[in-house]
């Protein structure tokens, strides 16, 4: 049987930062969701979904799989969501998670679920064998494109995903590498990066990409996580871009947003778009450099006509290829992309 | 009753590279350390601590500890070491581990410890509740010094720890602030910031800034770990480095080391300290601007006048005061850092 999703969202369904897990599962496997849960909009719908109030109110739609489709900041379960994990198991669903915070590491609902007879699966659980990067990454024989940021949250995930059908819808052997747990839950694969040992998220970028070049690719394009200045994630952007060694990066910014968001102690300003590609490309490694082939521009907050202004103001600022390919579509980028290298 | 070390460092306590643990706490706990266990070399002496074959050997000198003093890459156990620490353990030594493997995870180990009524303690294993950085850090009111390097095993905690005590013996609230075992094991607290789970190093970074300062620090010298473009650990250094938000950084460099050593894949050269001194400012967050104070040397390979000629091409190379803290004495760099800022 096929895997249907009910998306658990109390109370952030409509809240586009902490709702990200659950609208990148509604855009890429839309097919596969057959409700989402959030009490405060019961009867409403989202991208035609409809949202229920309570667990059992889902169950005559079919889901087979209850998915934490919330995001919080350190990734730990608000307490009201025990009671709602509770229902699920007991209901049998089997569950995904995507928080630090691990399910089968709780005994309770361990217990409950060992008798529901459902499975709990830990998106963000790190490989028990994982280790520091060896340098294979070197040796995979794939051109490796890398999304990297002016903030979290604003689109990296989907412009490499965009990207990949685009180049697949061309014929070329293209791989979405995922280093999220949206991204797994999407792909079926991948390692989230953000909650392995520290020493080890090189190790995991170095495994990703060489399981994506086992996996037929010949052009892997890296989901990318946080980003270089944020006060809180920098590490991890930092760790996946050396350990992923991408011969060109696609830089994702969304237009007009100044501040990195979600950061405490501020102000914490974003630099202009041409200081961030600079600073990009001299934290390659020299033994891998790597380029900004384009920018990606997220402008859902503008209207068509500031969006295409935005789009020119960049590529003016940048001297480089941008647009917006959710919104305009991919065929730009990609050709940059193919353009640019390796 | 006060901690007596006997080192584990079987087969590698002539390796400069792998025995950095038991090196720092020769140099900064002598007192404590009673033998140093390498089979190798044994009836040796290291520092005037004698070198023994087994276990046994060791016990007429009255050890409490077994200290694990390798920390090899990864941090996983050579096999041949379980056998080693049960026998620690069978003749009712505490264990203390700083790989990121945890001892107190190896069931069978765990059952010994308890029988025999010993502990051991895993130096990595993060503290429970840790979670991603807030902006605390920025609030923390006192100057903060971070050590950066053009590599791993340069001598960064070192520095750190020499400085300090310069600071100190000026009658300067000055705290030495650990970020690794061997750190820790010296200064009796801390976090490991490479063993915590990725999202969170900045977060661990953090409360040891806030740490420090309520331990009364007013100057506080954190320990940096690997180097920003290090292959395998750069996440590591910048989220120490977003996370423990520095005023001042001490660049830490191996006077004529040009590539980065233990990295597989390479060449991996080292960029010119010039260079290195740019990237490092351009990465601070523009939240908390910082400066490169001085330049600190580790001239062990060099004969004085070579060291010498080494300090003052740093000097003329990079516009700021150089020296070997460790040679020379920490003088010249404390009045660096205090003449610096913040």
């Amino acid at each position: 049987m096929s895997t249907r999703y009910l998306l658990l969202a109390e109370g952030f369904s409509g809240d586009p930062h902490y709702g990200k897990t659950m609208r990148g599962v509604l855009r890429y496997r839309r097919d596969d969701v057959v409700a989402i849960l959030d009490s405060t909009r019961a009867g409403e719908t989202e991208d035609g979904v409809p949202v229920v109030g309570t667990v059992e109110d889902a169950l005559p739609l079919g889901p087979t799989t209850a998915l934490v489709g919330v995001a919080t900041q350190g990734g730990r379960f608000p307490p009201a969501w025990i009671d709602l994990l509770r229902r699920c198991i007991a209901n049998r669903l089997d569950v995904e998670n995507g928080l630090h915070v691990f399910l089968s590491d709780d005994p309770e609902l361990s217990a409950l679920a060992a008798e529901r007879g459902v499975e709990l699966r830990d998106l963000r659980r790190p490989p028990a064998d994982l280790s520091t990067a060896t340098g294979a990454n070197l040796d995979v024989d794939a051109t490796i494109v890398l999304t990297v940021g002016s903030d979290c949250a604003i689109g990296k995930m989907t412009v490499s995903l965009e990207l990949d059908l685009e180049a697949r819808q061309r014929g070329i052997e293209s791989v979405f590498v995922p280093t999220g747990q949206t991204g797994m839950v999407i792909a079926g694969w991948g390692i989230a990066v953000d909650a392995v040992v520290a020493d080890f998220i090189a190790g995991a970028a170095e495994r990703l990409v060489v399981e994506g070049r086992e996996r037929g690719g010949e052009l892997l394009w890296v989901e990318g996580q946080g980003s270089l200045l944020h006060p809180v994630y920098s590490g991890v952007t930092l760790g996946l871009y050396h350990g992923s060694v991408p011969h060109l990066l696609v830089l994702c910014h969304e237009a007009g947003r100044t501040e990195i968001e979600g950061a405490g102690g501020g102000p914490h300003p974003i630099p202009p778009l041409r200081e961030l590609v600079d600073l990009h490309e001299r934290l390659a490694l020299p033994a891998r450099p790597a380029r900004v082939a384009c920018i990606a521009l997220n402008t859902r907050a503008l209207s068509e006509s500031e969006a295409r202004a935005a789009i020119a103001a960049a590529e003016a600022e940048t001297g480089l290829p941008a647009d917006d390919p959710v919104r305009f579509g991919a065929e730009k980028l990609v050709d940059a992309v193919l353009a640019a290298g390796p």
